[in-house]
């Protein structure tokens, strides 16, 4: 653990206590434990004496103890062009939201580990039970960072390919990449193309599975192209021009990643092409960015808030080793319609 | 505090590491902590095999000592209509974005606390250096609760007539409160009303002094109408009812909480009126709220990013008792102009 320059506030002791009400210290952290023999006009003195004073028990020693730190993490290992951007409202925060409410309802605090490569240093120091992980790759790091430290972690959305296979949320990419597909197909889209990430994560794993079956049933060519998610906007806004520029005929662009979408309708615009009406456009977290954008985005409603939940009680049995459940399916996602691929939606 | 049923995981101790090196407990400790008289030899051997068995010094042990959590908390006392909502998207969680990563780079893990009455109970038991608490009420009880635990606390936004103030970083409400109805005179409104909560925040209490000031020096009549925050989008929309059926010839409603603005719209609306051709709309919080309004509302910029890494210093220095900034003023709000007041916005 690094030295920090953070200095200790001065406590009351159970020794402070003891000496108020003239009891031995024994006697004191029995009567506020409730355990030993104490006599109950004692305890009930000890009690309001302590109260009076302000005492708190010494958390640290009790954590010593009792070997629960009661705190549990949430992770990202997005990087931070996707998961944060100029206005931090992400993924990661919308899943805080409700998480923190979650954790609490089990008397858990949670703390927060940016997507940052500083994270790691972090991810050693925290005292905590568990850990949520949000969408891991394959190998993710923190996730063996964790592990390594002997942290009960659990995934929102399938850790591919993991040696360990992680417990999980199921966020069915699948099936969210299936409805976006055929969305696009109603809206009258022949010529769909897929931009995803390059790296190893379950929502593009999927996403090109549901693509592929998709493409296959309906014999339209197979396009798919990547990106690096670190690329953010403009990454996706190169892929988008070298799709253009590589396929005639492109008339829906499928791009998961939010910062992804936003950079394809911009590089579309700048060719004095329309959204929706030349190029449909969708993508897959329906956030700030898919809903500022100009024309707001179709997106998916993972119902996070609810996934957020399934994923603190998924933690909290297995920090408890109450049961084995290693999958658990969430509502099923469901579309967001907006002008970004429908001209009616526009209206 | 409260016995949760936490397991303690396994882990690896002292004992093992001195045992696989055939050295004692203590020359362990010394040779890991950097501390006593080791031969450089055995040091390094000692750190390699602690690495090698994936040993870390326990940490509560640790912090026991130093007397140090290395963890702060974000702590929000605006209730759950306001703070929350359908889309968990607020202002708490914009900050927390920030705020995490301004926390990490000084070693500090961050803390959510929700805005619900069961944090109060986390509030004591949460093993923390400092808070931020964000926007607090005049006697608020997180406020209070904490600083009895002898908890360092720093505010975003003035604690208005606090006992002992807090050390704060400015929002600067009055200057807020000019622009927006600056903004709305120069809309061509003639006829401003003013919709604020009835809780004790700055933000409240400087928006009213600023319209005052503005109306005073306008010869405009004053208007203000208050809703409790807790009721949300509703008590908004009550509030606008109000409004319009006990005054004529309004032309603009300020209101500043974010839920009051979209309830106001709603009315207005409902009302056969239009958003901003008959009444203009303005809000203070440039959130998903007013983003997703229909029309998007205009608001104020208020450089959330910068304010939180300030408040993240701010607690540390005095969490360290390095300085005494009591006031520390962040970049000026900034106005945001949209549809909801502006015909040329909406364009």
């Amino acid at each position: 653990m690094s030295e920090s320059p953070l200095r200790a506030p001065a406590r009351l002791t159970i020794a402070d206590v003891a000496r108020a009400a003239g009891v031995s210290r024994t006697t004191v952290s029995h009567a506020l434990n409730d355990r030993g023999q104490v006599d109950p006009r004692t305890r009930e003195k000890v009690k309001q004496i302590a109260q009076q004073l302000g005492y708190r028990p010494n958390l640290r020693a009790q954590r010593l103890r009792t070997g629960k730190a009661n705190s549990i993490a949430l992770v990202s290992s997005m990087p931070f062009s996707v998961a944060g951007g100029p206005s931090r409202l992400g993924f990661m925060m919308e899943i805080a939201g409700s998480a923190m409410e979650a954790a609490l309802r089990q008397g858990l605090a949670l703390v927060l580990v940016p997507p940052l490569d500083a994270a790691e240093a972090l991810l050693d120091e925290l005292d905590i039970d568990g850990a949520v992980v949000i969408e891991p790759a394959a190998h993710d790091r923190n996730v063996t960072q964790l592990q390594r430290r002997g942290v009960q972690v659990v995934s929102i959305g399938r850790q591919p390919e993991g040696d360990q296979a992680l417990p999980y949320i199921d966020l069915q990419g699948y099936e969210t990449g299936r409805i976006l597909l055929q969305h696009l197909a109603e809206q009258g889209a022949l010529k769909t193309a897929l931009l995803i990430g390059t790296q190893p994560r379950h929502s593009y794993v999927d996403m090109e599975q549901a693509y592929r079956d998709f493409a296959g049933a309906r014999e339209m060519p197979v396009i798919i192209v990547r990106a690096e998610e670190a690329g953010g906007e403009s990454a996706g806004r190169e892929a988008c021009r070298a799709l253009l520029e590589n396929h005639l005929g492109i008339d829906a662009i499928c791009a998961p990643v939010d910062a992804f979408a936003v950079g394809v309708v911009k590089e579309i615009q700048a060719r004095g092409l329309r959204v929706p009406e030349d190029i449909r456009v969708v993508t897959r977290y329906d956030g700030l960015r898919a809903q500022s954008c100009q024309p707001p985005l179709t997106a998916v409603n993972l119902h996070l808030d609810e996934i957020s939940v399934l994923a603190i009680d998924l933690l909290f049995e297995h920090i408890n080793g109450q049961v084995k459940r290693r999958v658990v399916t969430g509502p099923a996602p469901s579309l967001v319609v907006r002008a970004s691929s429908s001209t009616a939606a526009g209206a």
